[in-house]
């Protein structure tokens, strides 16, 4: 026992996370956010064997201090993956305890930024509620990338998460997210899981109107990566078939 | 002259832009950004001083391919500084003329991702219109940083850029976004210029209710970084004194 507590380390994955080629992490992770990830040896995931599979990784690049077989792991509960933190009630102190013994933790998603578009954020609270340093590392955010390549207002933006899968439901959503976006000037971000990608790419194109601006960001980071930022009219004549094994950002606005 | 279009590159750099101290850019930037940065001749910038600043610390990781005296560098219009691109017309197509003639660009801010939270987004969308292609490399964030850092809502957010500086206003929107915020569970991000620091962190504790949540991140990925996220309530105890020299990112929400 110690009187140090441990410090929370938010730790980005690479954004290959079940797609068929992987990129090499020195494209992605700064040598930094490599050597602090291969230097701990207690984790907090949403999934064990991906957060192993990513250490590997990173033992190829700079070698971990404590053997891949040693790792403490422990998974964010499957509610929380489902429904989200803040709908679900559960106590996110105990996978800190830990850290509460001095040991530095590393929070993980399975790809991108933890506790952005991810669960997380429950963790990070209770860290800062037992007075933990929460440290954030640098790596790949799909949302920030698709925002910088949609050409479309990055000075004002929402991420407004999945959409809805009943269709009518999903229509008035994106007609009423397309209209603050037109009269506000604010950029709209929304995701998908890759199996919907054909069905929200169609339900965008049959809700928004022919002026407004869509960009389409697969793949990102990815040697297959593909980004088009397009008037609506110009998608329709395109008539685009979005890979439904790749994850797309998508981003609307005037 | 060539039939090939350059690509555009979206190259993020580092957080500590008019900061004391520097971070090496291994701490921040994978080698891939460092690489691509180091094989381009031409750009577009906030400011051609501190792009050539930072095109000597890349050539101290990585050797520049062309030198720097040879770098061709094009500013965006003072206009767009000011106001964003969207409240701004001019011509960035203008800034694209040695893309037409095959030469790679590279865009970049004074810190952090170009095109996000800063002016470039119109250029990127002038890339677009004329069928180049637009890679976005990875880099900081601070906007990111703070929201996976902060505790708050990471599955729907906003980033709302510069509060109003007029008094009235400032409590006004601050008070229009905290009801947002409550109602939605949408967590709203705001920045201010370094040397009102103090003033906006007066405005938020007046404004906000005492059970709102409010993260305080300062100095992102720098050695003085400071990240706290706290109650205002508790805020209130504290009286924090912020430094007017650093940057701060303010997140809140339920």
């Amino acid at each position: 026992m110690t009187d140090r507590l441990g410090t929370l380390y938010l730790v980005p994955a690479p954004l290959d996370f079940h797609c068929e080629s992987q990129v090499s992490l020195a494209w992605v992770l700064p040598l930094h956010t490599m050597q602090v990830a291969a230097g701990l040896s207690h984790w907090v995931c949403e999934n064990a064997k991906s957060a192993r599979a990513l250490l590997k990784r990173i033992d190829a690049h700079h070698p971990l201090s404590t053997a891949l077989q040693a790792q403490n792991m422990l998974e964010l509960p499957r509610e929380v993956h489902k429904k989200g933190d803040h709908a679900t009630a559960w106590d996110a102190k105990a996978l800190l305890q830990a850290a509460m013994q001095g040991h530095d933790i590393g929070l993980l998603s399975e790809a991108g930024m933890p506790a952005v578009a991810d669960p997380g954020a429950s963790l990070v609270r209770a860290a800062h509620d037992l007075g933990m340093p929460v440290v954030p590392l640098v790596g790949p955010c799909a949302l920030v990338l698709a925002l910088a390549a949609s050409g479309l207002n990055g000075q004002s933006f929402a991420f407004v998460g999945y959409v809805a899968q009943d269709t009518a439901q999903r229509s008035a959503q994106l007609m009423a997210l397309e209209k603050l976006a037109l009269q506000s000037g604010q950029t709209q971000i929304v995701i998908e899981t890759p199996y919907r990608n054909a069905a929200i790419m169609s339900a965008l194109l049959a809700t928004l109107k022919d002026n407004t601006r869509l960009a389409v960001c697969s793949g990102l980071t990815l040697p297959q990566m593909h980004i088009q930022s397009l008037r609506v009219s110009d998608w329709k004549r395109l008539n685009p078939n979005l890979d439904k094994h790749i994850p797309v950002v998508f981003a609307f606005g005037p």
